[in-house]
């Protein structure tokens, strides 16, 4: 179920470009345009679902995938052994600021805690 | 499969008592002793897997459940409207210091980005 003026289901359809970095049947894949480190990808499920907190029992694999999706690009980047970290914003305090879930791998330099 | 020497299997065996905030047949959560919000929670997969970049394909919806417990003790807190911040950390420039993989979850106060 996509929206029509959700911003990253027009990216996912295309109608809007992005910097693909991957994409499989459940997920799609592309760089952040404001990058908070030299690689900082966003993963997205080509479902739209607003936000974790509006994720369903059913959503876990896919959910799942979303994270098994960033450690592949981590590795395929060549980042995975130094290290990375995955972030998930939902609502005001989280940050978010498009309401379709979407998975942050930032990698390629060290990230200090606490995360913001 | 647990490893002896693994500090969160001591936990979830409760060999080392922690302040348990959720558990289910795959998820065991408990508070983080250094907590860096009002609430942050660390969710932990039983089974022992060391990183998520160890994580396997089969992995995909026991990695999905502990994002979905991390939702329901945003909401059983009282912070899921308001927002909150789920991470990850791999291997060192992720900031990972206890290998077995955890999701923390942050709650209770606004989050800046970047995300550390």
């Amino acid at each position: 179920m996509s929206t029509g003026d959700c911003l990253f289901c027009k990216i996912i359809a295309g109608e809007i470009p992005s910097g693909k970095v991957y994409e499989d049947d459940d997920c799609y894949a592309f760089n952040d345009i404001s990058p908070q480190a030299p690689t900082h990808v966003l993963i997205v499920p080509r479902k739209h679902i607003d936000s974790l907190d509006k994720a369903a029992a059913e959503d876990a694999e896919l959910l799942g995938r979303l994270m098994l999706a960033a450690a592949e690009i981590a590795r395929d980047k060549g980042f995975a052994e130094d290290g990375y970290r995955v972030v998930v914003n939902t609502n005001g305090d989280g940050g978010q600021t498009v309401f379709h879930l979407h998975v942050h791998l930032l990698g390629g330099r060290p990230f200090v805690f606490p995360p913001g």
